[in-house]
């Protein structure tokens, strides 16, 4: 099979949408193609409600302005908002990074728990997990205290306080860990070893449920709210990208 | 008490607007000005996940842009996404006409119903209750198959759908009806005259809270997820009015 | 507008009536007359379940017994049974603070807490929410361990008590403080001051839900279960005020 | 083993409270006594809010004022409210027939429904398995719109009733009934018969489960809410039986 | 009366089946028979997920070749799988020690805490709350570290054990206490005189329980998934007992 | 990558474990091995509880005695019980085609629906969808009336059977099918042609998944109740292949 997957991340920072596609590309199957996007527009991280619905459309504005083709889109934002209208958007399967670790995470232990980046981002994942259904795996979601733009920085610093705050979690009663920020991606393989407990990478995750879903030959729904929005509707002021096209 | 209340509507549609102000200054106290705020760019409605999402970027978007001086925002868009981000966003007290419409109506009966435009919006608001914490006071929120931009076409058309789709409504076990538009804004008595039981406009019922919020001097909580947004992460692309000055 | 608003003790500690209706009519609206109302029998304070059930009746008494006219029924006891049975007794809307203050904290803050009397006092407060549909938006309920009938003896220590207990539910991760009892109307500017967050008295919130309630001419639902009781059904033994010509 | 069990009527219909009684003393053990307990005030039926919650008083003021040595209560007002307070109010053990309906229900099938008098009814059903803990188990309540006071004048009426609505009861998913008034106690096997499922009778039930506590000496606990109220507080007007002395 | 109740051990230890069953006689009423069944075949004890799953099918078993006849059937395997299968396999009533311990704790208090054996029966039991609908009363399952194997050993250290533990449930919020394994059987006298609250032993509760519903007449429902098996379905393999004759 | 997959049926008909295996490695990604597993003893097909209880022993003893080496167990049992109990038998990731299916379906609709044969394991995968905490996004679950025994027998009857009832879920508000038997695995993209709506067919999506933790290196936690039950246990009676080993 070949296949190629969009790994959108949801800031602007092209540095980390590299990183991420590189994650991918790793943990991706020979013949898949793993390409990174990056918004055109908005924030440099998104850490918090303002700045994560603000991604939602860059994101869908992106993936809408995409012209070469594709067979799945992976949402590498953690927590943020917009996977249902990216479902709404394109007939390829999307896979959210967020429900790709929490599916994993739950196919490996009892109760999972997470740990983000700050505490801003905590309110809206919990957000995310409650349309998701599964609030009640969740053992909690605890904030490293990382800004995104510092992950990279230091790395080994991420990774001693992703160890200190995953001992929390799993202290609350986890038995998996999920990172919960794509910018923690490829920091599993060493929390594992730290932690004595599977840790689940969600940009690793969801390319391959996403390559899965490929294979299997699905698409997105159109039968439900996932119908693509009404035609012709008119569009008001600044056109984002190819977005507009969409209403 | 004289207080500034921005009346923001979700869309584009500058008539729609309009309306919407008019219903709220008329539901207004005297000394209360209803100032219409309509987002700069965007769809001309939101009827799905892709139009709410975007809207919900565009009315931060309108709101950090508005320079005059405001004591509340009335957000007029029903079961559209947003609402947390504009909390981050302002510290005058955010009034979603969601929130006010079901609270209203958890006040007036047992168990409250919706109609909304079209089948479109139907899961957003389900979402939207669910994080109001809501879900359980609603029979169902069901669709009367009228288009946004057709409700003013044509009122006596819109009031008959409202009042057969109410009447589904009530015979799922409500005992008090909400309005799921802001467009419908200002249908309220007519309904309330053929169905019997009382009908909540969100729109009335969002100015009238804003008030009691405004007179009692509250502001929006910056101890939780509802803190500014941290100040100079760079933005990058073309800038969406001042909303880019929030991150 | 001219309104009249009861606000019903639920005790039959006079002098805390007239608080209550100061306290609420210095938050209504020019115009709005609030005339507090004592339950003519039950005990001076109500701290639990027994107390409780007994002042849901003698309110109800209280309102079926009042001759006077009015627009609006407040009833000023946190936590307390009865705002069911009070919306089947009169068809003007009537505002719980339970109801108002929980509605206000919602708007001003994404996860509320609550402080209250004593510890006989928070099961009941719990009840509350969960028919109200409230529960999931509570981080916590905790007793300052001062008795209503202490409350006003010493204002100062009361203060220092829920600002202690208030911390606590901070701590609990609610961004938003409630008064959880009638009594402590009033303070909650005070308390503002010294917890940096918004703090809400629910009669203050319920006297303007009241009056916005009354000014978009709503009245309680007869669709349901707050259909009026059966008329003409035998009343047995001592008549409770007017209360018996209600069933 | 000798016990006396009151069997509290929530309604002041003494004809009533002998048909519980004797129900009750026929599901008995030999050496246990039932003893019909009418309040001394209150309305003939309870059907709806309003009356539920004076007979929630009544009742707690008719075992306050109850002279004679028992060792449990059996409240036999189905889906009435105040078994919390009554639990506060004594130390034997106190059984909600709508509680042992439901766990009995639950003991023998998977789903259950409810069959009671009156529309009216209703609500209070659905918030006294809320607060149980058991609305999940049920699948549906059900009027058969036959009044408390009326259920005796015609038998085979009433059971016609309760069989077609048990019918839609049934369809609506549930493998087992419960009869939802204690004014139809004693109609359970006749419908055992009609339906071909088990029908449960709570007035049966808890007189059973009441002498299964007394009989390993449990108490009510003390521990949480249900500790006795504080003494001494002042009670004003007239008194209702013994209940003052309570508070 | 005179009634026979199977009490099924889930173990394979038959000194603690000749406790249960001691422990279910001197609970019972004149007249009725308690009776030990121990499985055939399986582990000396289920501590955790594979050994409640075996049990679950040698208790089935146990039953299903147990020839002389009975009037009901205790299971004694606290928070084990397996009730559901029981009320499929025979019409007698089928009460599981965790739903009689916990209904009686709701009847006695208003939250329950549980103290078990060991952590790895801890999730099992939160299972078994949910399917039972009773997970929002409990307030904390807890383990006292004591193996099933070593509870008789030392009665006084168990006890100890117990009491420690049930402490902490208690802070934790429970006002009444359920031993959460039928080895505990026995001690909840001493536990309550120790704690000062009621402490519920399942095996005893379940005991009058189960005699409640034969004097009361009742039987399994066969209207739902506890319809017996489709009889005449090839068995392969070794059989066990008797149990292959109900497939 | 090569990787070998145990897929288990969780019944004793080889011909279905021959089909299920032919579905799943069609499904495969080369490299990958599907094994069918049939386990040594028990019914024919689970179709209730009894039968499912029973197949969760059968099932773990199957794998428990497979001697030869495994990447990954998929459990082909729909809706059935014990994928708790096989991740605490093995340290490889195990995948239940009901978590497989739902995961899959979630990720291409909004709300999904269950198709399963008959009637009596409706509420088995009821159960199992609340474990999994994903009864919130599952519309219905309905019968088509076809015994496992007779899928294959009449493949056509099998298909329209599934499309009717598949239409009735659709009409409850899913807008994604799941195929609610492994007997049905390899009609999801016929019944897609029918129905115009993504099916999804568990065995393929949990052979994808099991594929895609194998890859990432995933194995089952042992930090919670996954943790493999203690050694050394006694086993008595007659010895189910090597299951007794792990007590």
């Amino acid at each position: 099979m070949t296949a190629t997957i969009l790994a959108v991340n949801c800031n602007t920072d092209a540095a980390m949408t590299a990183a991420i596609a590189a994650i991918g590309q790793a943990a991706a199957s020979a013949g898949t193609s793993v390409v990174g996007v990056t918004p055109a527009w908005g924030p440099a991280s998104a850490e918090g409600y303002v700045e994560s619905l603000v991604t939602a459309a860059a994101v869908m504005d992106a993936v809408a302005s995409h012209t070469a083709p594709f067979d799945a889109v992976v949402m590498a934002g953690f927590g943020e908002h917009g996977r249902e209208g990216m479902r709404q958007l394109v007939r390829q399967p999307v896979v959210d990074i967020t429900e790709a670790a929490v599916f994993a995470a739950c196919l490996l232990g009892h109760r999972f728990g997470i740990v983000t980046t700050v505490d801003a981002a905590v309110a809206g994942i919990h957000d995310s997990l409650a349309t998701m259904g599964m609030s009640g795996r969740c053992r909690s979601v605890r904030a490293a205290e990382v800004h995104v733009s510092a992950i990279a920085d230091d790395v080994a610093r991420t990774a001693d306080a992703l160890e200190a705050t995953g001992r929390a979690v799993l202290a609350d009663g986890a038995d998996v860990l999920v990172l919960g920020c794509a910018g923690f991606a490829g920091l599993d393989a060493e929390l594992e070893r730290r932690l004595g407990v599977p840790v689940v990478d969600g940009v690793a995750a969801a390319v391959r449920f996403a390559e899965g879903l490929i294979a299997l030959g699905k698409r997105t729904s159109t039968a439900g709210p996932y119908a693509p929005p009404r035609a012709g509707k008119a569009w008001r002021g600044p056109r984002l990208g190819a977005l507009h096209a969409f209403t």
